[in-house]
């Protein structure tokens, strides 16, 4: 399976490194509109930096990868059903909900499997609990708490073009409560700027708590902040009538200290990169099996849309102070 | 100093072996409205069961210790106020907030100590989070969780005549979040009914997500289940600017057993008299401080009203589906 | 069940709390060779100060709690056995092996329970690992390792009056081991001094690893310091054929604090009144429970002398630095 | 950096890959007495089978590294040494003690680097104890406990060759504590067969205690079992003057499941590539450190000389029951 990448910055050499480890996927090809970031790539990785008319024109490209800034992922995704390829693209479709229910459309007829990067489905511990839960290990599914700080805010001039934190950062925890849980039926969300004024002047908040209820009763709650100096903080707990399932955080190293001063053990591992690193080989596994051996897309471009319908949602309970109902017009019918 | 206990129900016993382990109380009398429950207690600590008139009147008397039914507290708080009595009483003052302004009125001029029996407030390890968090261990905090789940839900009748998950479950952990957070500003209420159908016939629910919000930004999400067949599940955590704090649950003992079926430790205690068995000594002895050496009462009657305010209008926001403000006027001005 | 204490010094005081606690026990008299410390005790409980001698000849007193200097213990037993008394004693026996089984062939034929007050065997955590070995939830045992450092050593003062880490420290290892998987067939021992050069100076080690080997093949471990600055670290681990069994320490509290400096949470609890306070209000009840149940005693007179049976041989190993056997004349037949 | 790798099993491939993660270092050439097994491991990396002998005699390949079979390593070692090539050899040198004397001797004047393949040094875990030891966190080391348990044992067919668990399994950890405590005074060693009678049979031991005294007073523990059901046991704690350290079992998840059952976590990870694969590519990179960089080799000739002198002296003090000397002849001066 040949694959060429879109976008060689931080995350596209995350995926260039898994297309190698996974022995199915080739990568063969990669543009960026940095010439030197593609270059860096393509150099390392032995293979050319193409244009993208090139790259959609090339029959023997099996897959396009999209790892490119968000405003070109629903142009991309575009393009690629229309060249007929299997398409992975990075979360979110587009910053706009209903710029993503155009691309839904346009995809639904695609013939090839097409798939949405949320990593997080693919956390062995996270993806434990789903199997546990799915098991009936703790009963039925009651009440789901979804932790997730990063480790440091990122610059105030991402924040200002990155849709704000419900679509940009909590997008991932909408869409850990979907795998888990679901689509819920509302949305109530709180937020306010504790970690830097300058994220609240970009009219944005850093600090936010949103609850998601069920037609069922079952609710969710997600926590977010901007900063936990200790490191990546991400958590989910589900309680169910029979039980309590919690995932907690990896951390750095086993080692305990115990001195006057208490006992220390390490902390959460810091970057995303060194928590998600297993995620990412395996989430590309899972389309590698999807495109090659026909398995089932594990994360569809539905659930890129439903993701972005509750962030879109949540910013509307967030102005509004009360909450928002999830209609199925929201999700696209 | 002597003690008058009104109430021999299991909550009274505590109290009275409390009293028994400081020295410097001692338990005289003991009323109960079953004659037979006051006589056992009366008979096992070797002491007269009396009427309440009998003990109003008795000046020997230095201060009562009220655990009757809810429906007897502020009657009784206005009788020893009169009777010139120091006051222990068990939560909630009232189950009408109307009626315990009314009650913190009359015991506003009282010049003897009067407290509230938060139990929780001292816990070892919620009291350790308290001392962390005021000496500034993980900066100024900005996100509290509290996650308190029973073992298993009381029977339908007392909760016919609780006064509801938020006024009788719940305010336990509305007066955590004061004590850690202080008062906030809003109350958003979710309920449902999971646990039990009974519950909701009449007109209750059993898992309950609140969040509360501050002046200043900072948020509170507490999570309530009537039922948690592991144990009795009370843990909180405060994330701050510089770190988090986490109190975890207390469990029956430290054996670690390891085998193919996986790594197996012990549950949290099941029972909240296990559970919060020392933080009801450290309790009653911080109110003999306060009567006998003067020490500030740890938890006020208006501590009392604020917990009971907060479950008012979590009530009010369950019914109309939106936040509700708390205003001055709610919790006496 | 009419009680008489020897001995008001820090343990005799513990013991006199559990007897108040058992409500089928009664402390009746105390007696010490420093009269004002008898006659504080005796204040504090409403009882009398008595004579050694007044004590056993009172008919009305059932038994006696031995928590006297080590040097007396003998002769008490050997007294109380004579006077008809049920007996609870501290370890040791005595510091002679010799004595030590002179005194069990005299208690041999007292027809009243007599209990030796090895007190980690009722701490629930070690009792749990007891309950799940026995009960095969590990298999068969195979290895053992204890681990038993104090927070600080003694005064040298009393460390030359001691008898040595192996008869005074050790031996509740020892024990723990007997009490785990029964009596080993050799002793090897191996000690130094790195905590305080005093130490070595009056004779002893401070730093101790002995290995204890049994008939059929296992193998424990024991490890003692009589400096752990973090507290009181009291584990004990089995490997058997189907998994492990870990007693863990008790720690001051649940909080754990997560910031920069790494995740912290609190230390073994320091003192061993404090890790042992349940064990000895447990290990009191088991002797009530033998003489008004008659109950079997859970850890005899000869759990005594094999206790010092095997601090003799790790004295003699050390001494010859090759392991010594367990003969059965060392244990008394 | 070219590199010929000998011995295309198991470990060959774990080597082989982390010479293909390492950018500096370039896998060139493939040998093993298989000629299948070198055949299909040449092909997933694209490289060519050849004779040892065409290995030693092309000039261009700077580096070997011996995974063969443990008879094989002196002789290889040896010719890599007339070769002039850079060597990274598994442990053990040779099961002779003497014979690996030898090979020291002629490594000696070897002017390229020579590294022995003690994993367990890399391990995150193990050499962040080391660290934090060698920086003073715990004060100054005094004991020092090595629990170290395999899943299963291998088949006794391997058993018969292996040398004896002392030579085969403990080496690991003789050389753990040479890591974190240099060379001992004294073996003493137990063992006994309790996993399988088979390799009793074989005249092996499967359950084993080692004690190593050092000149100052230190003393570690080594404990050893060819079984522990739940997974690859491998933990290390030290007891310095200041405190604790421990390094715990690497888990396969951090899901926490509490039900009526108990609370239960994942298993240690089982197998000894997934738990020292990190370790592998760290040693690995440690190797082209020394090799490109000139960076002091973390694991010497000498070192592989010492863990197994230390073996020897287990086997020789089980054989006589007693302690052995570490004299300065057995590790060779």
């Amino acid at each position: 399976m040949k694959v060429a990448l879109f976008g060689a910055g931080r995350i596209g050499k995350v995926h260039a490194a898994s297309i190698k480890m996974d022995p199915r996927s080739e990568l063969v090809a990669v543009t960026d509109v940095m010439a030197e970031v593609a270059e860096a790539l393509a150099q390392e990785h032995g293979i050319a930096v193409r244009t993208p008319e090139e790259i959609f024109a090339d029959a023997s490209i099996d897959a396009i990868l999209i790892a490119s800034s968000t405003n070109t992922h629903s142009d991309l995704i575009e393009a690629g059903v229309k060249a007929g390829k299997a398409i992975f693209c990075e979360k979110p479709i587009d910053l706009s909900l209903e710029r993503a229910l155009q691309v839904r459309q346009i995809a639904a007829s695609h013939d090839k499997p097409m798939m949405m990067g949320f990593n997080r489905r693919f956390d062995p511990n996270f993806a434990a609990v789903k199997a546990a839960l799915d098991a009936g290990e703790v009963g039925k599914g009651e009440m789901l708490a979804v932790t997730s700080y990063d480790p440091a805010p990122p610059p105030v001039s991402y924040i200002k073009v990155s849709g704000g934190l419900y679509r940009d950062m909590m997008i991932h925890d909408f869409d850990m409560c979907s795998f888990l849980f679901g689509m819920p039926v509302s949305v109530m969300a709180h937020g306010s700027c504790l970690v830097d004024p300058e994220i609240g002047a970009a009219g944005d908040v850093d600090t936010a708590v949103v609850v998601l209820t069920y037609a069922d009763g079952r609710i969710a709650t997600i926590r977010n902040s901007r900063r936990a100096p200790y490191g990546y903080d991400q958590r989910v707990e589900v309680l169910g009538s029979e039980g309590t399932l919690a995932a907690e955080n990896e951390v750095e190293n086993t080692v305990v200290k115990s001195t006057t001063a208490g006992v220390q053990s390490a902390k959460p591992v810091y970057f995303f990169l060194e928590r998600y690193m297993r995620a990412y080989a395996i989430e590309w596994s899972a389309f590698v099996d999807a495109v090659v051996a026909g398995a089932p897309v594990p994360a569809s471009i539905q659930d890129g849309v439903n993701a972005l319908a509750l962030a879109e949602a949540a910013n509307r309970s967030l102005a509004e102070g009360r909450p928002v109902a999830i209609t199925s017009d929201l999700i696209g019918g």
